[in-house]
């Protein structure tokens, strides 16, 4: 495939030029002072985009799945009830991570295509009276419906039912993209990654821990070791790392802090909405339908989008990376076969958007999709013209 | 602007990022037996590319223009005659810098949007008895206007009239994009550089010398000494050079010559000829004109492109420059104002031809010309489609 | 610091232009075909490097501690009784793993400076006439100390005690850069990363696996699922990955192993015995002693060098990285302020290795050491220049 | 070879990381308005690296020797006398030039080894009563030799004759490297180019051009137009180029600027002469001569060194090649066979030189040189040593 065609896929992101130089440094000494002097403020700066200034960054050479595992491992014990709804692959493979590591998970089942469900929430927590509920999970980005859920409401039900549960947050792939509020949320960890928002290789684990998750730690027996929270901010402390650190992901996350600082993080968000909404016009002209059922769950990150009945969505991912180079998000889980998705986050302009949707006309009218040519780009082309600003010709 | 979105100005082009890494070596010694084993080869599959057999490659580090002046210096001497038919920028700038250097040119006017005038030619030739015309002069692709001569046909004139004269021929934006006959068309010298269908960054003249041009060097008295065949060709044969060479350059060179003879030259031309059919489509979908007066002329690298009557090209190519982050190719001399180019060569792929469609059709109705959105980009997109392939999604 | 010196820690290593260059890859589709092309060949080739053809690889996106951590969970279960010996600080790192992670740790205490104790294996194995103990590690090179284990004579120890526990080896900074037999030493499971011997950045945890070590995930009961081997076997076999893979590596992986087929694995282990030697007869000009005991245990790619009573190491390390830009490796734990360390592995040549003992040499001076200038740097010249061959220039 | 090991030819130096990234940058658009806001302050800071504020700087995208060719045709025309002493291979060429573009060349034959004769220019610049003398060319460092003239003595010598001609200096191995102060010595053309103290690839010529070398090319009749001042500074003037530039080097050559003017120019200078002293106190100590004979004459920026009677110094440059793969400077024209060249200018460390020396130590050792190993490595050591200070450690 052509290196130079750009990715939709909903992560890794295309990584701009300027982050793989940063992360094309050479070995230079972790144990070294000058390590200490560009790891601190990596971190401090790490907690604008989570929104939070009460709250601590920890981060680990893993991907966010390791993140996850580490959320888990350092503040509960084997037996310990937790609550999650399922709407989608990635709550449901938080959940099975759950089961695996011993958790009592406390299930609600929701439809693909919706988010979070702050009511059954309240509920549930409401009728724990015994308050054996320790944790509710929350995946704020679902990556495989493009539904995006309100963390906001969700502290509100807790806090309706007044329960001390603590709160988990996957923001995976809408961290630095989307508008995260870790401390006005009430969020006790959050959980990304390297390779979405901050547009970088994969390979970093990136957390947002509160003080309440700390406070967990103590009593939390499940076992861990590389993923420990309290070996690696004591050797963070000292400007170290409990083992070797993945310098080039911290070189590269520095620049990556530094580029959405420079483009100010509301223009961040402003832009991955208004890319997120020339596809939906797009998806509109074509007569098809998101998988998020209502604008309010409308992702900025990524658009899942049924294909039309009779039709297999493998198909035309499969037509659009073999005959032009361009690869989508397949549909997972559920939506195998019956969703495609389109990624639009991280480093990306109007003009990469508009290629994936002229690339996937194509393939449409490949297969034999009742579309017509040009009426997606269209679409999304009258939308991008109509915002104008300083902002728009940059992609970060 | 954004290095994410591609450039369509008609080169330097696009740098695919194997060749960016193969130009991103370090120093090594240029007097070292290794270098001579990476230059022998390089200059020999060069050859492959002009087409000749019986020829040889020079290069120099210098841009295409560097090119023509070594050209000239090399075989001609003050007061020799030259003709040249001037029908664009890069034709007019040849005759400037003939007249430069004490030449003395026979000019044939001709309208830009024409090409080399074979049967004007002719004329000349044949009504120069005294063989005192030392040079024909011909720009094969003129970048200005997108159009491209028939060379053949030049030779054509020559052997009809019996001219002796040398046949210099500027293939700077045609090479390695289009398909160039040295031998067959009894080219003399050929001038061209790395910027343009290799892919290259700017900094390297490339020519094909036949032997008759090097039996020329004999009786020149131009000035030369950086741009000297003798001294380079002397070098050359130890595998050295007469000064430092542009090592980055000459690395870049062997793998840009891998990529082109890996894909196969006649892909290459073919994918070339497809992309630019799509431009063709997308301007009669807008309803408007190149510039080449007739399809045997247009140019599979660059079209240029007459805005409607009223409208000024420079403030088109402004905004897709200022709104968009997206470079095209402004008018040229007489073409200033009046027509804009697109350039559509080098490494490029269907993908990325659409998103350059995409942009300007945005900039056009930013600017209220009577185009419907998407039209080129459906134009485009159903040429695109109707081709199949392997070769397709490949960029080079 | 100058990004031009080498660095002499004992990893991560210098990494070669050719690994850089193959890391920079732009974002490509894990879910599309080719990334199964580039992946299946990966796993293949790295256990040409492990000494394997019965067992397999696995890799984690984490660094060397997740890979043990992969290791333990995947075979044990709480309770389970596992025999070390702890004689430096790795192989007290994973003691320290085990111990948390509620395994029964039969311990055997060695001093620094010496290696896995086959002898005292053999009594503690025969003596375990239940076969309570489920695995016996080894650190086969410890960093801190420079000594290599004798991994086949713990194999032997098993043997003659009859004993079936699996054997897990710790090959993080002896592999691709000393023999490792997987298969003849009887290993279960061997654990190393990407930032040693494989010359990349750090992030890829890199396992070889028996088939007995597969057969003991079924009955333990260890929590995993990040660094569940079945979940990364399952999906490697379909060439996907259980969640997002560090592309970046692994196409650094593929360069890797080819530079190392290419060198030859017998001749990258001489190089490394080469370069080690020079630094020993280094240390032995500057009359001081390697904190390994005996010959046999000296580590070919790391060596902890005692400075004298009265000097503190700490101090030495400051200065060559204050005073002339240059890392070494400080002394760990007992070592701390006693030795330091010289890391000569990876991409090394032996005018790196010369740079950096002239480094040293100066330092000590500065520190008033009783040490004459350019000593160890002659013994080492002499020992460089005694070995030739075709090999030498090159650094792998 | 290794592309581990630094290079030691006097240019193209070692190129940092930090340029090599800057040079690694895709394609933009020349024409476009952001080339203007990068190009311009590029010149302007160069002029500090000339030490002119008069003047103005001009490039062309060609070696060094491009450069001297476009100051001789610029502001000469045939038949014009020039004053030119030949004292190494440098100047040499320089001559051969001026012979070939039809110049009326009165030299001065020097030694090898000594200088820029003051006293016989003025003495020849005296006895031209009729001013026929129109420049006077100097080669500020030989590179052949390692000899440094006294630029500010030919200046004198011209204005005790009181003579009107132009003063052009070849600075290509020493500017930003060794102190040039283009305005206090009066030099009217100063050449440069990239590859040497500006640590970027071969393929910029740079020149400082006094408002005297200006007005002269009003008269100047040689042929030009790749290389015309007046196009390249009126295309300069709104931001533009008459041709395509290199920008890559462009590019690179404004980081370049910033690193030179970060560590300040009197610390760049302060480094290459500690650095040279270093490698002169190593020739001293293996009892070997320069080709320079006074130290007055002693080049900072490469050291040529006589090898011992009876000796062949090409002998000793393969060997250090083939053997360690590392890369000297051969003896060039008069000194070939007779010496050899250490460079020690650009981005170069301490530890960078320390290595060089241990190479060709042992290079030396294996031809049977009566030296002794490690003496010219601890002779610098001592020297290094001895200097103390933040700058040392930084290459740049």
């Amino acid at each position: 495939m052509s290196d130079q065609n750009p990715v939709f896929i909903p992560g890794p992101t295309n990584i701009p030029d300027r982050l793989r130089a940063a992360m094309h440094v050479q070995t230079r000494d972790h144990r070294a002072p000058d390590f200490v002097e560009t790891f601190a403020p990596v971190l401090e700066d790490t907690k604008k985009v989570f929104g939070t200034t009460s709250g601590r960054v920890i981060t680990f050479p893993a991907s966010g799945t390791g993140g996850w595992e580490a959320a888990l491992c350092n503040t509960l014990s084997p037996g310990d009830k937790v609550l999650v709804a399922r709407y989608g692959m990635f709550s449901h493979r938080w959940i099975d991570m759950c089961e695996r590591h011993g958790l009592d998970v406390q299930l609600i089942e929701c439809p693909w295509g919706t988010g979070a469900p702050a009511d059954k929430f309240e509920a549930a927590l409401s009728a724990d009276k015994s308050h054996s509920i320790k944790a509710v999970l929350v995946t704020h980005n679902e990556t495989a419906t493009g539904v995006k859920s309100d963390v906001a409401a969700v502290r509100g039900a807790m806090d309706a039912a007044a329960h001390p549960a603590l709160l988990f947050v996957d923001c995976v792939s809408s961290l630095a993209s989307m508008p995260f509020e870790m401390d006005s949320w009430g969020v006790d960890i959050a959980v990304s990654g390297s390779q979405k928002g901050f547009m970088l290789a994969t390979g970093m684990a990136i957390l947002g821990v509160s003080d309440k998750a700390l406070a967990a730690m103590e009593a939390a027996t499940l076992p861990r070791t590389f993923f420990d929270f309290k070996d690696m901010m004591g050797a963070n402390a000292s400007g170290g790392f409990p083992y070797t650190p993945p310098l080039q992901l911290i070189y590269g996350m520095r620049e990556s802090l530094k580029m959405l600082l420079e483009e100010g993080l509301d223009n961040v968000y402003a832009r991955h909405t208004r890319l997120a909404e020339g596809v939906r016009r797009a998806v509109g002209a074509w007569g098809l339908e998101l998988v998020a059922q209502t604008p309010d769950l409308y992702s900025d990150t990524v658009s899942a989008i049924y294909v039309p009945s009779g039709f297999d969505s493998n198909a035309l991912t499969d037509q659009a990376f073999n005959q032009y180079g361009v690869s989508f998000g397949v549909g997972l889980g559920e939506m195998n076969g019956k969703a495609f998705r389109i990624g639009h986050l991280g480093s990306l302009t109007d003009v990469m958007v508009l290629s994936g949707l002229a690339t996937i006309e194509m393939a449409m009218a490949d297969l034999d999709y009742p579309i017509e040519l040009g009426s997606g780009v269209a679409a999304a082309q009258e939308h991008f013209r109509s915002k104008t600003g300083a902002a728009i010709k940059s992609a970060a």
